[in-house]
C-alpha cells in the first residue's frame, strides 16, 4: 500500500479504526481506594438508600411542624425541650405534640418530627422551653431518606472514569471493591537507525530516543500501562518479529517510524504483514503528522483482534497524533462511555494562521492571562522540535473547513 | 477564635494563608522516565545544543545552494550524484561545486552542503545526475546545530510541572535523572461522632466515611501523597494528639470537621492550640464552605511552620473547598511556579442562577455539547450531597461582585 493515495480527514480516520476493531472489556476488582482514573467495568448500584435516615441540614430543633403554625417573632411557638438528638445514633426520644429536641447538622430526626427549626430563628427565655420565631413546613431543613439515592438506583454507569467525587460516591454506599476495565498494555516500539537510547553519548548524526518516553507517558495518563520495547534496528526481520511479539503481548502497538522515507515504508510493511485486515488508514490530513498509519492486525491463530498504529518520527507529530489516535483507542479499549470535555480553555489568537483547506492543523501556542480570558501566541519553529512543545501551554486546532485563523479571532485551545 | 466573625473572600484568604506560610522545597533524583507530573526543584540545563548536528528536514538532495542558483523547470541545474548519507552516522563523503548527495529526513548534512532540495523538486534521467528544478537558499530544509535548544541554555525553569513533551526534552538531551520536589505529605484526618469506615455497615444515625477518601484522591491528583489518620473521635484530647502526631509527620495537616456546629469548634480549638501563629481565616465568603479554617502552625521545638486546613464535614464542600485551598498549598510546597490554565471549558448557562453580592458561589453543573460550545446546567440538591457532585461534569464559579448570572449567559466551568 503506497504512502499517501488518499488522506483522510482525522475524526473520519479515527472512525474507520474504531469500526473495526472489536472491543473486549478485560475487568478487574480493584479496591475503590485505589481507582482514581480507573474505568467501571460495570454498572454500580446503591444496596441502600442515601441518606439511609431522616437527617437534618442543620443546628437547631427537631419539631413537629404543625406546632409552628402561624409563629412568629411577635407571636412565638412555645415548645417544650424533651431532649437532645446524639450525633451517630437513632435518637430514643420521640416527639408528642408541643415538643421538641435539640437537632445538630447531620443528625437523625426523632420519631414524631417531621422539620427543624434552625437555631436561629429561636430563643430560649426558660430552661426546658424554647421559643420558634418562624413557622416551617413538613419537610423543612430535613433530608428525607433517599433524597439522594434511592435504593436499587444506578448511581454510577459502567465506562465511567473514577474521579475523586465517584470515589467518594462509593465509599457513601460502602463499595469498597469496584470492577474497572483493565488498563490496557500498549507496546511501543521505537525504529530509526539514527535513533540511540537517552542514557548514551551521542555521535554525529545520532540523536536520543524521545517518543518511547513521551508515548509512554502519554499512555500512562491516559490510563493505559506502558510496555516498552525499545529501539528496534531498520531491518524488514527485526522490525516484524519485535512487532509480532508485541502484538501477542498487548492489547495495541504503536510504533514510531524512523524519519526517512524509506523508515516510514518499512513500518508500514511490517504492520500490513501482522494480520488481517491490516492497514486501514495511510495518510492522515492533518499537520503534523501526515505519514500516520492506522491498522487492525488479527495474528494468524488467534482470535483477537487489535489495533497497531504507526507514528511519524518526529516527536513532535508522534505526541500530537497519539493524542488524537492512542488515547481514544486506550479509551474504548477500557469501554469508557461517559465522555467529558477535554480540557481546553478559550483564547485570543495574536496573529494570523494560514492553513490549507481540508487540512486538520494543530499549532503549538503560549497562553497569557489577559482580561477575560488568555491570549494565544503561536510557537513557531523550522521543524517540529520537542522543545518548542515543551514552551507550549496547549495546542490549538485550526479546523480542516478554515483556509486559516485571522489575528483577534476567539480560538480553543486544547491544554496537554 | 469565634467562627465567622469576619468573612474573607476566598482569594484573599488563600494570600492571607501563604502569606504566612514559609516554604522550603525539598527535592530528590527521580529518573526522568518516571517524572510525569513532578515538579522540577532545579533548573534543567543543556549540556549540549539540539540539534547537536546539522539535519535535513526532508527527504531530498543535500547541495551547495549556490548550485542550483537560477534552476527552473525549464532550465534544471545538473548536479553529480556522489553518494547517500547514511542514517545515524556522519558521512564521508564531502560536496565539491556541482555536486549532490541523497539524503534522507534527519540526516546528517555532509561537509560542503549548506542546503537540501526536496525529492519532489529533482528528477532523474541519467544514473550519478539529478537535475535540481527549482533553486534553493543557504540553510533551506536544513535544521542548524542548536536551532531547538543553544548549549547550557535553560530548557525547563525550576518549578515547572513535567508533562510528556518535558519528559521528551529531557530524554532528547540525555538528563535521565532528573532534581524534583518530593511529594508533600499531607495528613487526612476526618472527625464526627456519626462518621464509621466505609467497609462497616451502617446503622441509624451513621454515615460512611466519605472525605478521607475524596481528599485522598484529591490530593494524589495534584502531586502529594495522602496519609490517612482515619476517624478521630469528637474528643478535645484525642483529636489533638492525632493533629499533633500529623503535624510532626506530614508537611499540610487537613481536618474534616463533623457536621456539627460543636465538632466544627472543636476542630477549631484543636487547630488553634496547634502552635504559632495559629488560626489565620475562620470563615470564607464562599458557598459551599463557609465554615473553613485556614492555619499555620509552628509545633514547638520545631523550627518548620506547616499549614493546617479545617474543612467543613459536608463532602462536597470539604472536596470544593480543598480544591481551592488544600491544592494551591500542595502547589506552593512542590515551589510550582510555572502554573498552566486550570482545565475549563465555556459554556451557556441554561437558567438563572441568584448569588448574594460578595460571596462566590460554586454550582454542580452537567454539560451537554451543543452547536459551538456546551450548555450547562446546574444540578441542585437541597443539601450537598456527594452524587451531587458525581453527576457534575464541573463546577461554575459566581465571583464575588455578581448578584448572580442569567440565563443564556456564556459562562466558564472548570472541570474537576
Amino acid at each position: 500500500m503506497p504512502e499517501f493515495l488518499e488522506l483522510l480527514p482525522p475524526q473520519q480516520a479515527l472512525k474507520t479504526l474504531l469500526e473495526n476493531l472489536p472491543i473486549y472489556v478485560e475487568a478487574e476488582e480493584v479496591a475503590a481506594r485505589d481507582a482514581l482514573g480507573r474505568v467501571t467495568a460495570a454498572p454500580v448500584m446503591a444496596r441502600h438508600p442515601l441518606p439511609s435516615f431522616p437527617r437534618s441540614t442543620v443546628d437547631g430543633y427537631a419539631v413537629r411542624a404543625a406546632d409552628t403554625h402561624g409563629a412568629s417573632e411577635s407571636l412565638p411557638a412555645y415548645l417544650n425541650l424533651v431532649g437532645e438528638v446524639p450525633m451517630g445514633e437513632a435518637p430514643v426520644l420521640s416527639l408528642a405534640p408541643a415538643e421538641c429536641a435539640l437537632i445538630h447538622t447531620g443528625g437523625m430526626l426523632p420519631a414524631g418530627a417531621d422539620a427543624v427549626v434552625m437555631v436561629e430563628h429561636t430563643q430560649s427565655a426558660r430552661e426546658e422551653e424554647v421559643e420558634v420565631l418562624r413557622a416551617v413546613a413538613v419537610g423543612d431543613n430535613v433530608l428525607k431518606v433517599g433524597e439522594d439515592v434511592a435504593k436499587g438506583e444506578k448511581v454510577i454507569p459502567a465506562g465511567t472514569r473514577l474521579r475523586p467525587a465517584e470515589i467518594g460516591g462509593l465509599m457513601a454506599l460502602g463499595v469498597t471493591q469496584v470492577r474497572v476495565a483493565h488498563r490496557p498494555r500498549v507496546g511501543i516500539l521505537s525504529t530509526g537507525d539514527e535513533v540511540v537510547p537517552p542514557d548514551e553519548e551521542i555521535g554525529p548524526g545520532e540523536v536520543r530516543d524521545i517518543n518511547t518516553y513521551t508515548l509512554s507517558a502519554l499512555v500512562e495518563g491516559a490510563g493505559g500501562e506502558a510496555v516498552r520495547y525499545g529501539i528496534i534496528p531498520d531491518r524488514f526481520t527485526d522490525l516484524q518479529a519485535a512487532a509480532v511479539r508485541a502484538l501477542k503481548e498487548c492489547d495495541l502497538v504503536v510504533i514510531t517510524a524512523g524519519s526517512s522515507a524509506s523508515a516510514r515504508d518499512l513500518t508500514s510493511r511490517v504492520i500490513n504483514d501482522l494480520g488481517e485486515p491490516g492497514v486501514l488508514v495511510h495518510g492522515v490530513d492533518v499537520r503534523p503528522g501526515k505519514p500516520t498509519i492506522l491498522a487492525v492486525c488479527r495474528e494468524a491463530g488467534s482470535e483477537r483482534s487489535k489495533a497497531v498504529v504507526g507514528l511519524p518520527g518526529n516527536p513532535v507529530s508522534a505526541l500530537v497524533i497519539a493524542g488524537l489516535f492512542v488515547v481514544p483507542v486506550i479509551e474504548a479499549l477500557m469501554g469508557l462511555k461517559v465522555s467529558r470535555p477535554r480540557p481546553a480553555v478559550q483564547a485570543r489568537l495574536t496573529l494570523n494562521l494560514a492553513s490549507q483547506s481540508g487540512r486538520e492543523d494543530w499549532v503549538p501556542v503560549l497562553l497569557t492571562p489577559e482580561k477575560g480570558g488568555y491570549r494565544a501566541e503561536p510557537i513557531f519553529g523550522k521543524s517540529n522540535l520537542i522543545f518548542t512543545l515543551a514552551r507550549a501551554d496547549g495546542l490549538l486546532r485550526i479546523p480542516p473547513d478554515a483556509t486559516g485563523l485571522g489575528a483577534g479571532e476567539e480560538v480553543k485551545v486544547y491544554l496537554f
